[in-house]
């Protein structure tokens, strides 16, 4: 049994203002919690509803543990359909990516994206293109938002993500800097060579003027309809495919 | 100013049950709603919030056009912020896609996809990579869900939508049948030629056993990382982008 002030913290966790306050963030449904399980993720509690226990894994000894029932959970949970597991997890500490880790591989670089859905996306689809680290302007969206976090479907316990301050950070790096944007070269004759950057900009407005003057490979890719733009979680799995295939 | 009855027959239309009835849906957002009107579809009204008066285009005189203020406008839109325009536009008439159709191009057909976002992203990427139609499973989500509409960013008013009997579907047709499934060929290995279906999944049990049975050529996008699945609507777009590079 859930008590008020403890409903009312979980429910707090949905706003971003107090995940920040707490240091944690909310996992929904077993799956995805597995796989922050099997990271290097903290697990703080898991609230579990009483009739999916037999779904529960086999937990480490430091994870609180609350059977909840289904009128609980949803008042606790983000989702329309809660998925009988909920976990609060430690955000990581804030670092800034280091030369060394862009070196011998491609990284995505967000600038300015929005929608948690698009964020969550491009996370999934990092993951599945075996990349590694996400590099976030300090108004990309939050990682930890539950709406992004469940999009990724639990590949944000694999991808690292960095906030920092994109033109500053871009002035400081010495490997190639691509970005999507519509007067580059075309996406299917770039050389990629071996390490570099991909930028991609907020959904509306697209990569911002400071941010453009450090791109030193313009690419776009080819229209050949009559849409105006691609979604941008769009753009990054086809520049994802296409270094993927030139690579290997 | 909007009656209380009319407020209601155009909320009713937020439901797929009166869209049917009535054979209208809505387009909200006055750059969607002009890619409409540059169509075949026939636009029955518009609404617009009288302070964006200066942004409605010069209109056939066909299409009936009411002033409301921002707060019915809030009251009849499916946005948590509304776009200062919404169109009641008539659901064309249902017909089946004929062979010639199919013929010396590239079609996607979605097996039971059912994220209405999902869908209007598949929409508008296939018009950005130039695709004309897009051949669905009964049970796929409606193209014309106000979620939908938004998602595809007036490409809806482009790419033709038909609801077909998959199997029964498949079974007549003599193009080659792709179909994005985990153990096919390599998707950079794949030879195209000159026509062909793309099927794609729903988003949690992918293609259906029967529909499975008619693909003869199962094309895999290679996992190099660890997430277990793709989006759809990521996946329809690498389709998309192979094919189109790959044939020019």
């Amino acid at each position: 049994m859930l008590s008020k002030s403890q409903i009312s913290f979980i429910k707090s966790l949905h706003q971003k203002k107090y995940r920040k306050e707490n240091g944690l963030f909310l996992v929904e449904g077993i799956k995805s919690i597995r796989e922050f399980i099997s990271s290097d993720y903290q697990i703080d509690t898991i609230y579990y509803d009483k009739e999916q226990y037999q779904h529960l894994p086999k937990l480490p000894a430091n994870i609180n543990l609350f059977e909840v029932n289904n009128v609980e959970l949803s008042k606790i949970s983000t989702l329309q359909t809660p998925q009988g597991f909920l976990a609060l997890i430690k955000t990581p500490e804030t670092k800034n990516i280091i030369n060394k880790d862009l070196k011998n591989k491609f990284t995505l670089v967000l600038d300015g994206v929005q929608d948690p859905g698009n964020m969550g996306t491009i996370i999934r689809t990092a993951d599945w293109f075996g990349f590694e680290n996400i590099i976030c302007s300090m108004d990309t969206v939050e990682a930890y938002n539950p709406k992004t976090v469940q999009a990724t479907m639990g590949s944000l316990a694999r991808i690292k993500i960095f906030y920092e301050d994109l033109p500053a950070f871009l002035t400081d790096i010495d490997i190639p800097v691509f970005g999507a944007l519509l007067d580059g070269n075309s996406i299917y004759k770039t050389k990629w060579g071996q390490e570099g950057l991909v930028v991609l900009g907020n959904e509306g407005k697209g990569i911002t003027a400071e941010v453009i003057k450090k791109i030193n490979h313009p690419v776009t890719i080819p229209r050949i309809g009559a849409a105006e733009s691609l979604n941008v979680a769009v753009s990054a799995a086809i520049f994802c495919t296409e270094i993927v295939r030139v690579k290997n």
